[in-house]
């Protein structure tokens, strides 16, 4: 992965897999150029399927007349907001209409929405004619720190989060932070959630940073969202680096928060909790448990807890029944073998996966985490 | 890749791919160490979903025999017989009964059957969970020379064969040449084209073997099929192995006679030839062009007609319309940017990819091929 040009709130990230080698642009306004962008990886692909989330199709006509200048012809498809878009008879119709729209190994899918859209066009990439070029064009902090990076794409069965998928990596991303301008603020501060979170596993300064630039990440401050964009990009890109397919065990760590966080979700019913805040929760469960066995002392529980605070994110669910996120937590996609496993801090910057966590250790956290 | 032993009619290939290597086992009756070549190399998963043509359900309970005495959990899933199983709301069933049986990270995808179960099973343990171990057991002659070896899996659309996929390679085939008994002449016949394929593209040892061989060959005597398979999943194991996910053109070379063949099936309605038919037809149409451009002497072309003859396979379709297959021909998936291209052959074991065929050139040879 290549440094990145820090001189402005433009950034430049390059993310090298196996699978494939990808660039990362960030900064305000970046949407500009993304016909240069694309004419600089794409090689002879001059023809787009541009999936676009209802809600931006104004960025969506930016790209259009983008592509317009740069000589591509542009197919659009319109995905309706949320998770219902997932489904298997939603991408069983895009696939047609990308049929009908003459795409073939000579296309790219645009991504450009939240995560939904980003999984669901990422799955119609990885398949049509056995995989085409993807670009991502992530609109929600979420998505521009976590889901656009790193290949994961799928679609949900009734019951069934992300459980039909591929691994399929963008051939590029172009993150424009005057995206987040119109994004509703409990959806920008659930975002700060995985910010602080690759702050807990891999990057101290990035904690130290959102410590000291409350307001200004509050502000949505263009020089502070990029530096933060960034540093999470780099963060999520030096772990998909090193396993790319989640075989190594080093990718789960990017889960830390995230199993008790999705508990949550579910037990409070899809869409009440927003998956940030899910995982803000989640990380001061995660915490709590960690402090109980040892692995790291109450300061750091009370300073996570402390910083989550400040973004404007809760650390507590007092409605969450602890025997009934246990029972929940068995059917965690994750789980191999019936066996649970936790993603837990030993100290700033570093978390371990934990196996074999028994049932009480897990629910006297979560009594202690809400108390 | 390595060698095959061949003292008897029980072989062992490897191949060798970026993604994944992996062993094929050939022989008769070599199903019944199924249960040992899975524990061999499928570490802890100890689950199985056997997907299985209706019309072999004797070979799947084989199988389930087997998995049960090495004390794998099976889920059987039957599968309709025909192309029609191909389908999204098919796919869509399927990835269902899979969450249904529990099927996870720790599970295996084990294909029973030719190639429709083959890509359709195939392309359901690409997806699930971001992809499964698949294991291919092919039963019909097509199946075991071509379509289990090389990770293409994949579902139709309406008027587009394969279109929805994935290169998804196998962890394990094992090709038990006994299925063979039970299936129609007309249908391993059909598969013999395939072979006549590898000795004109790679193998002028296996051609020559064909011609001196086609007795034991058409009565499927067990040393000689198990040589004719191993030699051609060897063949298409060296292409596949050079280009793996068909980007260097390497790969297009397994579709010496398919550009024609496919638009072949089209017109006469898929299902009225077999697919071997229609490749035996189209590498006369082939080779009969590449002849009127120089590329080979008239030689080789009835050299290569009259083996397919004795093979008891077609070499003419005289309802065969000339411009009707051209218009066809432009909507095959390997059109790029609506360039044609053609696999000819220069010589007895070498093809090359030639572009820019024009349409008076194809038509000629077509008109000459059946007259």
């Amino acid at each position: 992965m290549a440094n990145a040009d820090s001189t402005s709130d433009q950034r430049e990230l390059q993310v090298n897999l196996a699978e494939r080698s990808y660039k990362i642009h960030i900064g305000q306004d970046c949407l500009k150029h993304i016909g240069n962008f694309l004419n600089e990886v794409m090689g002879r692909t001059r023809h787009a399927v541009v999936m676009f989330d209802e809600n931006v199709e104004g960025f969506s006509n930016q790209i259009f007349e983008q592509l317009v200048r740069a000589e591509w012809r542009a197919s659009p498809i319109r995905i309706a907001s949320g998770e219902q878009s997932k489904s298997v008879a939603k991408a069983g119709r895009i696939w047609g209409e990308m049929l009908a729209a003459h795409t073939d190994r000579g296309s790219a899918v645009i991504a450009v929405g939240g995560g939904v859209v980003g999984d669901l066009a990422g799955f119609m990439a990885a398949t049509f004619a056995r995989g085409i070029p993807l670009v991502q064009v992530p609109t929600t902090l979420l998505s521009q720190v976590d889901s656009s990076v790193g290949g994961k794409t799928g679609i949900n069965l009734p019951g069934a989060k992300n459980i039909v998928g591929a691994f399929w990596q963008p051939t590029l991303v172009v993150i424009d932070s005057s995206t987040l301008a119109t994004l509703p603020q409990r959806e920008y501060v659930s975002g700060l959630a995985e910010v602080v979170k690759y702050g807990m596993i891999l990057l101290p300064d990035l904690f130290e940073f959102l410590e000291q630039n409350v307001e200004a990440v509050l502000a949505k401050d263009p020089t502070t969202v990029s530096h933060i964009i960034e540093q999470s990009c780099r963060a999520k890109a030096m772990v998909v680096e090193e396993d790319e397919r989640e075989t190594s065990g080093r990718r789960a760590t990017l889960n830390y928060g995230h199993t008790f966080g999705h508990a949550l979700e579910s037990i409070s019913g899809y869409g009440k909790l927003l998956h940030g805040e899910g995982v803000a929760i989640g990380m001061h469960m995660a915490a709590t448990m960690a402090a109980h066995m040892g692995r790291i002392n109450a300061e750091l529980v009370a300073r996570q807890a402390a910083l989550l605070k400040q973004l404007q994110l809760p650390t507590q669910f007092r409605d969450a029944d602890p025997e009934e996120m246990w029972a929940v937590m068995q059917h965690d996609k994750k789980v191999e073998h019936g066996k649970l496993r936790f993603i837990l801090p030993t100290r700033l910057g570093h978390v371990e996966l934990v196996q074999g966590i028994e049932q009480h250790q897990a629910t006297e956290a979560i009594r202690a985490a809400n108390a």
